[in-house]
């Protein structure tokens, strides 16, 4: 069992058990993880929500060692937590991620931790959000969310978070077509990083492409022009003014009620979100059903049948088998 | 009944009474539409399906009357079929439509028709997908989805479109930030429209910007530079080379296979988000569950639940109301 109590005192042992608890798919560990999360509810929202992403070798980890230790000695309590899909395919990272953060893994205000693997993104995404709130109810008033970018996580991420940082790296005009397709409007802050020593005029460069492409597109927060920024995680330069810019984007979206608005449609969305994706599986799961997913599936690419008729009768069928 | 002969045969009078059965709710409807849609199969997918975009007074009818004349004299037959998720509240659309392509309307070789409207715009999405078949079947060889730039309309066309025109017209480099998140990222051709008289020299400007921003975003299609053209519709100044594009662009997608591979995934998203929203919709339309999905839905926004166990719970009462 887990204490509420402790955790709540900030105790890390308490509320790293608390998270293996909520990963864990056994049928009775979900249902005491439900009971602890309902238990504690009165006590999270209260942390500022923060997602990063880059994708590997940006300097992300370097830049969270270095910003970590920053917004510490500021009084914070930072939570880090990391979203890495591909991370259940090269086995566990949480030694990986303490390494990559040795001076800010040792520090009592911080905590680090990987998100669970899930089986689906979804899944992933689903605990994440949870251990946001297990790491407010903790008292950690700055969460860190850090994703690669693979798949949907980005999206996902920028969902269950206030603000959302994107971090590139310097490279010429064309490279960056490699930034991948709907990210840069998430982005509430773009970091360019690496803007030291050989790569400094690049990243200048760099910068002023993406402000430029930056500026014609409509922002995620209404009245907020994305600041492109220059920094260097390694030397440590250019991190105030990151932070200055959360803290300024935090200010105009609790000056205007966005900040409340967006929280509550994250809240709903993901409420939408779990329930289908709950149906769903519990469909794509019923073994009575596992050749005819199979056939429609097939008959459906084959251009056989449409595939809105083909869904039509997996549902009736799954009501059946149901009964 | 419907006549699958006569509707093979290019009756555009039963194509259109078979539009009017698939947009019927009415179950028995629903299992003729169904059998229908499954016997048409076998003459199906052999069209290029264009989608087309544009916010309201981008002069996409305009173009579309024009357009549809050239394509018709070259030999084509062209179905025009246009989502307008906003049409339900404004009443039926049918003879604005044919108003607004008064030429075009009275061709043989054309059929023009608005996409029944839904009471979900996912519902519209699925009955227009449906119609694209039925136009196929019907031997159209050039189908035109157009839709206004409403909510998730884009996203839905694009994913049941070979192609993907964005029209845009003339405006100061800030007016861009007017363009929807993420349209830029769904358009393989971009066309600006009203490049003439005073307008011309801003729609050439705005060209160049966009270009700028589009080369600094993953094309959607591999190994295609998603050209910025300049067009008048109302003169009938351009359209040859956005045809010429949109040429261009099928045949890269047929060489390398990408059109194929674009069919089969589209097709398996459809299935997957058909039998994803039938479920849901049922779980919604549950009058067992009426009650609990409000207050559930409160406790999430008003954060005393965490979604994602009032997601599980929702899920096993729907279950049980089930059994």
């Amino acid at each position: 069992m887990i204490d509420a109590e402790r955790l709540r005192a900030a105790d890390r042992r308490e509320l790293a058990r608390a998270i293996t608890l909520i990963e864990s798919t056994r049928a009775d560990h979900r249902l005491e993880a439900d009971a602890l999360l309902e238990s504690i509810m009165p006590w999270t929202g209260n942390s500022l929500r923060i997602g990063i992403t880059g994708t590997p070798g940006v300097g992300k980890s370097t830049l969270i060692e270095s910003f970590g230790q920053m917004v510490i000695e500021q009084g914070y309590k930072l939570a880090v937590l990391t979203i890495d899909p591909s991370s259940s395919l090269s086995g566990g990272s949480i030694l990986g991620d303490k390494t990559r953060m040795q001076v800010l893994s040792t520090l009592p205000n911080a905590f680090i931790r990987p998100s669970p693997a899930g089986k689906t993104l979804g899944g992933v995404a689903r605990r994440t959000r949870e251990c946001i709130l297990l790491c407010e109810a903790a008292g950690f008033d700055l969460v860190l969310v850090e994703t690669v970018g693979v798949g949907q996580s980005e999206t996902l991420v920028s969902m269950m978070t206030d603000i959302f940082l994107l971090m590139l790296q310097p490279a010429g005009g064309d490279d960056l077509q490699g930034i991948k397709r709907g990210i840069m409007e998430l982005a509430d802050i773009v970091a360019i990083n690496k803007a030291d020593g050989d790569l400094l005029k690049s990243a200048t460069r760099s910068a002023a492409d993406i402000q430029q492409a930056q500026n014609l597109l409509r922002p995620r927060t209404t009245g907020w022009n994305v600041p492109v920024l220059t920094m260097s995680a390694l030397k440590q330069q250019g991190l105030d003014k990151v932070w200055a810019a959360i803290l300024d984007l935090k200010e105009l979206l609790q000056s205007d009620q966005q900040w409340d608005k967006r929280r509550s449609q994250q809240a709903s969305q993901w409420l939408i979100d779990d329930t289908r994706e709950a149906l769903y599986s519990t469909l794509l799961n019923d073994p009575d059903l596992e050749q005819e997913l199979e056939q429609f599936e097939q008959a459906v690419v084959d251009g056989k049948l449409p595939a809105s008729v083909a869904a039509s009768r997996l549902v009736r069928m799954f009501h059946q088998s149901q009964e």
